[in-house]
C-alpha cells in the first residue's frame, strides 16, 4: 500500500493522531486528535507536509495520485457533514488552511468559502434562507481568491466595496444589503477577468486546487521568511494543508465566533478567557474590526457587549467542559477558536495558548501544583528569553501620571518610546545612526502580519482598533512586548504623521509611554522600575537551579550593577572590566597623563594618582560581591581611545598637562591605527608598559587586603585580556603575581585569588595547551573571537550581515547566538587541550554569548564551569541552563 | 667516572673528535680535529657547552670539580708546549676564546695573553729577547681585561694610549718604544685601580678564570643576542670556551699571522686564497687597521705587499698542503687562521668557510663534479635566502659611469642607496615613514661587531679601511650584501655626516651606488639590471628540481613579472591580484563612478566600461603564462581604498562624476570603517554587489576564449577570496560558474577552468571540509590567517612587535616566517579536512609566507600541492622545496 497522503477526520473518526505534527502540522494533528476525543469537529483533511516537499523539490507539482486521495477524502467529508461539494441543491463549502509544524499565526495564507459558484449560490440560499450572507460569502470568496491564488492586487476590490458603500451612503460593510453583495460579486468577478484575462473558476475542484497550491506556495512569501528567521524555525519543514468543511459564525441569530484561552494569557490566572462575535467569520474577530464581546460574566466590564455565557449558557457550558477536557488532555493551555453555527458549536481549532512571561511562569508553577505536570515539565514551559522581559520596565508604581487615554492591556509591561506610523519608519528609525532614534512606539489603527519586521524593531505597539485577541496583541505577547490594543480615542493621520488622542495632537518622533499591564497610554516618558524576583518566578528560577549544572555569572563594572544581579541570582562576576573607570573627569586627567607621558618615571607618577581611584572602584564591587569571586579584566582597549579626537581638542589637552602641543598631536598621532580591533591592546599594552598592569594588580590586592581586614571575604580573579601566544601569559602572570605578593606581604594579608586569561583570539585557542600552563582559568571573550574567527569587525560588519542574513548565508547573527560549527568548534578545542593539561582549569564565557539560550546550551555541552552575562540576563541563563540539562535529558530518554 | 668537561688537544692528541660540535662548539671541535689530522695546532683545552648551560641555570656558578679538571689541562699544555704557566722564568701564556655550535663571528668576546704580569715579563722577555713585543703584549692584555672581563670603558685606556702617542709625536702604535709600552703598562694598571677601586689580577689564575667567565657571559651580550636572532641559532645552545696556548705573529722577523680561504670566497673560484700580516696579531688582520698583503702571487696586484709564498716560500707550501688536506677532510671550502711564530707554523682555526652565493653555487656544482660531494649534498650547501642575491641588482653593463674611486670587490653584486654614517641612522632611516628613505649605504671607517643592527637595516657598506676579511667584508658576504671595503681614498667627517673622496664631498642622504663586484663606488644612482639564470646555478636548480615535490608558482599582477617569473622557473601564478588593475587614470574613474552608482543598472553602466580593460589584462597574463595555470583573484579590498581620502577631493570626484557632491561626501562617509581589515571586502563584495564578481569573471573567460582561439593555451583558475562561511562560496562559485558557462557557450570555446578560494580566516580552516564540497582548490593566504589568528593588524602590529621579539615572547615575526604552532596548526587542519572529502583538492599557499625558506620546509610536511611567492623568491622556493625533501630524508637516516 502506498504511503498516505491525505489525512481525514470527522465524525468521530480521524486517520492521524495528536502526535503526527510533523507529518500534519500543528492544526491538522490537534483537529485529528480532538476529532478522536469526541469534540465536535466540522469534518475535513489534512494533506501532509511532505507532499509539501514534493511541491518544492518537484517543480510545484503534486504526487501522484494525490488527486484521487483527495476526492476520496472529499467523499468522506460529504458523509460526514451532508450535502456534496459542487452540488447546487445541497452545497458543501471548504476552507483551505496552512499548518506548519509550530503555529505561525497569521503568516501563511488562507482561502474560506471554497465551492460557491453562480450554480451553487442559489442552493445555498434555499439552504439556509440567508441571501444576504450567501452572496457576502461569495463576494469574500471572489475577493480573497483573486488576492491569495490569483496574486490580483486587493486594493482594487476595496475600491469597488468602497464605492458601493459611498453609492449607498452607509458606513459598515454590515449594513450593505444581500443586492449590493450580489452586485459587488458581479463587479468582483468582472474585475478578476479584467486585471488577470481570466475567469474567476466556477468550477468548486478547481476552486480547491488552486486555494491548495496558494497556501503550499504561501509557506516561502517574505512574511513567512521572516517570522521563521525570527522564531528559529527550519526552512525544510514545509506546511500542511488543511482542506476543512465551512461551518458559519454569520448565519444570523444563533450563529457566532470566538477564540478562547484556557487560562488568562496575560496574566496566566486559572479562568476561562475568550472573546466572541455573534453572527461573525473568524477573520472579524482576529483583526480587530469590530470589538468583541467577553466570553463570560467573570470577564465582563462596563460597556463590553453580552456575554457568551448570558446569550448561549448551554453552549456556553459545553465550550467549557470542551476547555477542562483539552486542558487535561494536553496538559497545557489552550488557545481554542470556534463557531456556533445556527446553535451548534464547532470546534475549529486547539493549539497551545501563547503567553505573557508572566502568565507562562505562573501556569507552569500552578500546574504543577495541580499535579498536572511535573518540575521538569515546568520548568522546560518557560522560555529563557521570554523570561527577561519580568525584569524589565515596569512603569514605576511610585510615578503619578495623566494618562492620554486607556486602551485594553494587551501585553505588559512598559514601554517608552518614540512614535512612529508605519512598520518601515520603525524599522528605519531602529537602524539610523542617532541612537535617540532607536527606541520606538508603532502607532497603527490596527496591525497586520506584513507589520512583522516593524514590530521586531519597535518597543510596543498602540493600536486604535481590536481586541485582546487582535494581530497586535497576539504578536505582541509572543515577542514578550508590550501592547495597548483598541484605544478608540485614537485618531491616526498617516499622512501627516501625527495623531490626536482627546484633542492632544502627538507626532512623528514624541515620546510615548505605554503601560500594557493597565492599558494606559501617556505622553512623554514615564519613569520605569525594575522588579523583584519573587513568587511564582521565584520558586521556577528555584527550580531551574536544582537542575542547572552551569554556574551563572554576571558581567559588572560598578557596584550597583553587581548589587542588581546578586539579586537575580549571579554567583559572581565574569567579567568585570576596568577600563570605563578611567572616564571619569579626573581619572581621565591622569590616564592621558600617562599616556602622554615622555618616559616610564613620567608613566609611573600619572598611574600613582590613578591608583587610589582604582582601588576604590574594586573595593565597592569586591565588597558587593562579598564571598562570590570577581574576575577583573585588566586594561584592554587601545590607548588612543583615551584620547580626544580632534587636533584642536589634543591642543588644548596640551596645555592643560603643560605639555608641548606639537609633540603631542604627534604622539596621538603615533597611536593612531588602521585597525584598532587587531592593534595595541589588551595584554600587549601589558607587555609594552608593565608598569600600568602592575598599577592595576596592586589596586586589587589592596582593596582585597583592606576588606579582608575588615572581615568581609573578597575573592579577586585577575584575568590578562588578549592572550595569543602562552608567553605573554607567563611573563604577565609572573609579573602580576610578584606584585600580588609583594602587597600582601606589606599589608600582611592573604587573599583568595586566581590568574587566568580570557580566550579571545583564534590562536590561544590553537595552542591552549600551552596557555593553560600559565593559567587558573579561562574565560571565552566570543565577542572578539568572533569577530576573528570570522574576520568580521563589529562595527563594521552591519553593512554585509543583513545581506547574509536575507540570503540565508548566516543562519543567526553569529555575534547574537555563537556560531558552533567555527567558534564553537574552536572553544572545544580549547576546552579540551587546557583541560588536558590543567585538571583544575576553571572554564568560563565571558562574551554577550553568555546570555543567549542557544549558546548557553552549546556551553553546557561544551563543558563549561559557568556562563557571565548582564545582569538582566542572569535570570535567562539560569532558566537556560537548566534546560540544556533537562533537554539533553529528554533526548538521552528517547 | 663523571661526565667529562674539559677536552684537552695538541701535541698529535685530543680528547675530543669533530663531530663533538654540540659540546665543544665548531672551533673546539675543529681544534680537535685537526689535531687528531697531524696538523700543528697549539694546544690547549675546551670547556664544553654543558658548562655554559651549568652557569647560566646555577647563578653563574661553575660544577664542582671543573677547577680540578682545568688545572690539570693546563699541565698537559705545558707538557706539550714546553714553559709553564705563571712561570716567571718561561711564562707559557694562554687565549680565552669563545666557540658556540655555529660560528657568531666577532660577537662573543676574547681575551689574549693571559699569563702575562710583572712576574712573568721579565721571563718572556728574557726567553724571546723581545722587550718591545713583550710590553706590548702585557698592555694589550691589561686593556683588554679591563674592558671585557672588568667592564671598564675601552675610550679611557685608547686616550691613554692616544695621549702617549701625541707625546712621543707618533702616528701608528708600531712607532711607540718597548719603554712607552712598558709606561703605558703601568699607566693602564694604575687606570684599571681608579676606575674599579680594584687592582689588575697578577695572578695567572685569578686571570683566566676571569676571562673564561667572560666569554660565558658574553654569550649574553647584546650584539651577541642581535646576532642569534638574525640568524635563528637558539638561545639555549650556549658556548664552549677554548684556552689556547699563546702563539705570536708579533715576534718579529719570521713571525706573521693571516687568514685563507681554501676557495675564493668571493667568487668561488678553486684557489687558495688569503691574506697575512707580518709581525702581527690576528686581530690586526680582522679589524682591518693595516691593510694585509696577499696569501700568495696569483692573488698579488700592484701595490701590494710581498706575499707569503714570496717571503717565506716553505711556510707557503706547508700551509698550502694543510689547505688541501682540510678540504678533502671536510669536504668543504674552508676558512683558515694561522700564525706563524719565529718560523714556525700554527694552524689556529679551521671552520666551513662564509662565501657569497655566487662562490656558494660554484664551489657546490664543483665539487660535485669533482666527486667531493654528491648532488644532494650539492644541493644542501647552498642556502635558499642567500640565492635570491643572486637574482637581484647588479650593474647594468651597459652603463657607462664614472668611478668617483675604487675599493676592494669584498661582497659582490650592485647596492645603491641613501648615505648614512652610524649604525644608528641607517636603522632609523631603514624606519623612518618616507619609504624613500629607506634604502642606505653605510659608510664607515670600518664596521665593528656593534654595527651588526644597522648593517642589517642598510643595502651595503662602503668603508675605508679593511680588507677582504674585515668585518664589513665578511658580514656581507654572510648577508649576501654589497660591500666595497678598504677605499683609501674615502675621507670621513663623522660630525658634518659628510665624506670626501677625491675632492668630491658627499653628504648624509646623498645617493651612492656601490658596484662590489668591481668595488667602484659611483655618485648617484646607476641603472641596474637582474643577471640571467645560468652556469653553476642554472644547475644547481635542475638538482633542486630533480629532488623538490612542492611546486613553485609566482604571484604576479602583469604580463611583466608574469614572463620574469617564468624565467626563474615558476610553473604558474599562484596569485594575480585584480585590486591594482584598477588603479590606471581612466579605470580609477569607472571603478569609482561603480562604487558611486544609485542602483544596480549604474553599477553595470560603469561595469561594462572596465570589462574590455580587465579582459585585456588578463589575456597578457595568461598569453605570458600558456601552458601553465594563472590563478586569478577576484576584486579583494574594501571598496574605500578606491575613493579619495579628503572631502575636498570627493567634492572634485563628484564634479568629475556630474554627481550631487553632498550625497558623494555621504555616500564615502558610510563606506568608512573602522577596523576594513575585518570590514566589507573579499567575497562579501561579491555577495553584495554581484555584478562585479560577474563582470571580472566574464572578462577572464573571455580574454581565455580569445587565446584559445589564437591557439594558445590559456589556463585561468578563478579564485574567491576571504571565504568564511561555505554557503559564501557556494552561492558565489554558482554565480560564477554561470557567466562562465555562459561566456564559453557565446564564444563557441572550452576553457580548461577550475574555480577555489583563498583560505585566509580562521574560520575557513575549521570549517575546510564544507568548503572543500564547493573548492577545486584552496590557496591559504597566510598574510591575513596569520593577522586574524594572532589578532594582529599588520599596519599597527609594527609598535609591539619588535617588544615582542626582544622579549622573546616572539621568536619570529610571524609575518616573515609562518607560525607553525598557531596558525600552521590551523593549515594542518584545513588541508586534512579539505582533503577528507574532496579528494582532487589542489593546495597552495600564496601569502609571503610562500618565499620564506622555513615556511616553505612547513608546506612540504603539511601537504601542499605549490607555493606561490614574488618573481625574485621563485629560485629560493625551487631549493627551499628540495631542501625540505632532502632534509626529512636524511633526517630519517639518522
Amino acid at each position: 500500500m502506498p504511503q498516505r497522503r491525505v489525512y481525514f477526520f470527522g465524525g468521530g473518526h480521524a486517520d492521524g493522531r495528536g502526535g503526527m505534527k510533523n507529518l500534519l502540522g500543528g492544526k491538522g494533528a490537534n483537529l485529528a486528535e480532538m476529532t478522536h476525543l469526541g469534540i465536535p469537529v466540522p469534518a475535513g483533511f489534512t494533506i501532509s507536509t511532505e507532499v509539501c516537499a514534493h511541491y518544492y523539490t518537484n517543480d510545484s507539482s503534486y504526487p501522484e495520485g494525490l488527486e484521487d486521495e483527495v476526492a476520496k477524502a472529499i467523499g468522506r467529508v460529504e458523509e460526514a457533514m451532508g450535502g456534496g461539494f459542487g452540488d447546487p441543491d445541497d452545497p458543501l463549502l471548504f476552507s483551505v488552511r496552512s499548518g506548519a509544524r509550530v503555529s505561525m499565526p497569521g503568516m501563511m495564507d488562507t482561502v474560506l468559502n471554497i465551492g460557491l459558484s453562480d450554480d451553487t449560490v442559489a442552493g445555498l440560499i434555499k439552504k439556509t434562507g440567508n441571501d444576504r450572507f450567501v452572496y457576502d460569502s461569495y463576494r469574500r470568496l471572489i475577493q480573497m481568491y483573486a488576492d491569495v491564488v490569483m496574486g490580483l492586487e486587493s486594493e482594487e476590490f476595496h475600491r469597488l466595496l468602497d464605492a458601493r458603500k459611498k453609492e449607498k451612503d452607509v458606513f459598515h460593510d454590515m449594513d450593505l444589503s444581500a443586492e449590493d453583495l450580489k452586485y459587488l460579486a458581479g463587479q468582483f468577478k468582472a474585475k478578476v477577468k479584467e486585471l488577470s484575462g481570466k475567469d474567476f473558476p466556477d468550477d468548486p475542484r478547481e476552486q480547491l486546487w488552486g486555494a491548495i497550491s496558494a497556501v503550499f506556495r504561501s509557506w516561502n512569501i517574505q512574511r513567512a521568511i521572516s517570522y521563521r528567521r525570527l522564531n528559529d524555525i527550519p526552512d525544510d519543514w514545509g506546511t500542511a494543508v488543511n482542506v476543512q468543511a465551512m461551518v458559519f459564525g454569520n448565519m444570523g441569530e444563533g450563529s457566532a465566533t470566538g477564540v478562547a484561552f484556557t487560562r488568562d494569557p496575560a496574566t496566566g490566572e486559572r479562568t476561562f478567557y475568550g472573546e466572541y462575535l455573534p453572527n461573525a467569520q473568524g477573520e472579524d474577530v482576529v483583526a480587530g474590526v469590530r470589538t468583541p464581546h467577553p466570553i463570560n460574566l467573570s470577564q465582563k466590564k462596563e460597556g463590553d457587549g453580552e456575554s457568551l455565557e448570558e446569550m448561549m449558557p448551554e453552549i456556553y457550558a459545553s465550550l467549557d467542559a470542551i476547555r477542562e477536557k483539552l486542558e487535561k488532555h494536553y496538559t497545557d493551555t489552550q488557545d481554542l477558536e470556534f463557531t456556533i453555527q445556527r446553535g451548534k458549536l464547532w470546534m475549529l481549532q486547539t493549539r497551545t495558548g501563547k503567553r505573557t512571561a508572566e502568565a507562562a511562569v505562573r501556569i507552569a508553577v500552578e500546574m504543577e501544583s495541580e499535579g498536572l505536570i511535573d518540575r521538569k515539565t515546568a520548568v522546560m514551559r518557560v522560555d529563557p528569553d521570554q523570561v527577561e522581559q519580568l525584569l524589565h520596565e515596569r512603569i514605576d508604581p511610585k510615578t503619578e501620571y495623566t494618562a492620554l487615554t486607556r486602551g485594553l492591556p494587551a501585553s505588559p509591561g512598559a514601554a517608552v518610546g518614540r512614535i512612529v506610523f508605519t512598520a518601515e519608519d520603525s524599522v528605519a528609525w531602529a537602524e539610523d545612526a542617532d541612537e535617540d532614534k532607536h527606541r520606538t512606539i508603532l502607532v497603527r489603527e490596527e496591525t497586520s502580519p506584513e507589520d512583522i519586521d516593524g514590530m521586531n524593531a519597535s518597543q510596543g505597539f498602540l493600536t486604535a482598533r481590536g481586541g485582546m485577541t487582535s494581530h497586535a496583541a497576539v504578536v505582541a505577547r509572543g515577542m514578550g512586548k508590550c501592547c495597548v490594543a483598541g484605544a478608540g480615542d485614537l485618531q491616526i493621520d498617516y499622512r501627516a504623521k501625527t495623531c490626536t488622542v482627546n484633542g492632544t495632537t502627538l507626532k512623528e518622533g514624541d515620546w510615548l509611554t505605554l503601560n500594557g499591564s493597565t492599558g494606559d497610554v501617556i505622553a512623554g516618558k514615564v519613569p520605569t522600575e525594575q522588579p523583584e524576583l519573587s513568587g511564582a518566578f521565584a520558586t521556577l528560577m528555584e527550580w531551574a537551579d536544582e537542575f542547572r549544572q552551569l554556574g551563572v555569572r554576571t558581567n559588572a563594572d560598578t557596584p550597583e550593577d553587581a548589587k542588581t544581579a546578586r539579586k537575580f541570582g549571579a554567583g559572581g562576576i565574569g567579567l568585570c572590566r576596568t577600563e570605563h573607570m578611567f572616564f571619569g573627569e579626573e581619572r581621565l586627567q591622569y590616564i592621558r597623563a600617562m599616556i602622554m607621558a615622555n618616559d616610564e618615571t613620567e608613566r609611573r607618577e600619572a598611574l600613582d594618582h590613578l591608583l587610589p581611584f582604582q582601588r576604590d572602584d574594586f573595593e565597592g564591587i569586591l565588597e558587593a560581591m562579598a564571598g562570590l569571586t570577581v574576575t577583573i579584566r585588566l586594561l584592554d582597549p587601545p590607548l588612543h581611545e583615551f584620547i580626544p579626537g580632534t587636533e584642536a581638542e589634543i591642543r588644548e589637552l596640551a596645555r592643560d598637562l603643560g605639555k608641548d602641543p606639537d609633540s603631542m598631536v604627534e604622539r596621538a598621532a603615533a597611536l593612531h591605527e588602521s585597525n584598532p580591533m587587531l592593534g595595541h591592546r589588551g595584554c600587549r599594552l601589558g607587555v609594552t608598559y608593565p608598569e600600568v598592569y602592575e598599577m592595576q594588580a596592586r589596586a586589587i590586592i589592596e582593596a582585597a587586603c583592606a576588606l579582608v581586614k575588615r572581615g568581609i571575604d573578597a575573592r579577586p580573579d585577575i584575568m590578562i585580556p588578549l592572550v595569543g601566544e602562552p608567553r605573554e601569559l607567563s611573563l604577565l602572570r609572573e609579573l602580576v603575581e610578584r606584585v600580588v605578593k609583594e602587597t600582601m606581604r606589606k599589608k600582611g594579608v592573604e587573599v583568595n585569588y586566581h590568574i587566568g586569561t580570557m580566550i579571545e583570539i583564534p590562536r590561544a585557542c590553537v595552542v591552549a595547551d600551552e596557555v593553560a600552563e600559565h593559567a587558573d582559568f579561562f574565560s571565552f571573550g566570543t565577542n572578539d573571537l568572533t569577530q576573528m574567527t570570522y574576520g568580521y569587525s563589529r562595527d563594521d560588519a552591519g553593512s554585509f550581515i543583513k545581506d547574509y542574513l536575507k540570503l540565508g548565508i548566516l543562519r543567526k547573527d553569529p555575534f547574537q547566538s555563537i556560531d558552533k560549527r567555527g567558534v564553537g568548534a574552536l572553544v572545544k578545542m580549547a576546552v579540551e587541550k587546557g583541560r588536558g593539561v590543567n585538571d583544575e582549569l576553571k572554564v568560563g564565557i565571558c562574551g554577550e554569548h553568555g546570555g543567549d539560550p542557544e549558546s548557553i546550551n552549546f556551553c553546557h555541552h561544551a563543558g563549561l564551569d559557568y556562563v557571565s552575562c548582564s545582569p538582566y540576563r542572569v535570570p535567562v541563563a539560569r532558566l537556560a541552563a537548566a534546560h540544556a540539562v533537562l533537554r539533553a535529558k529528554m533526548k538521552g530518554m528517547l
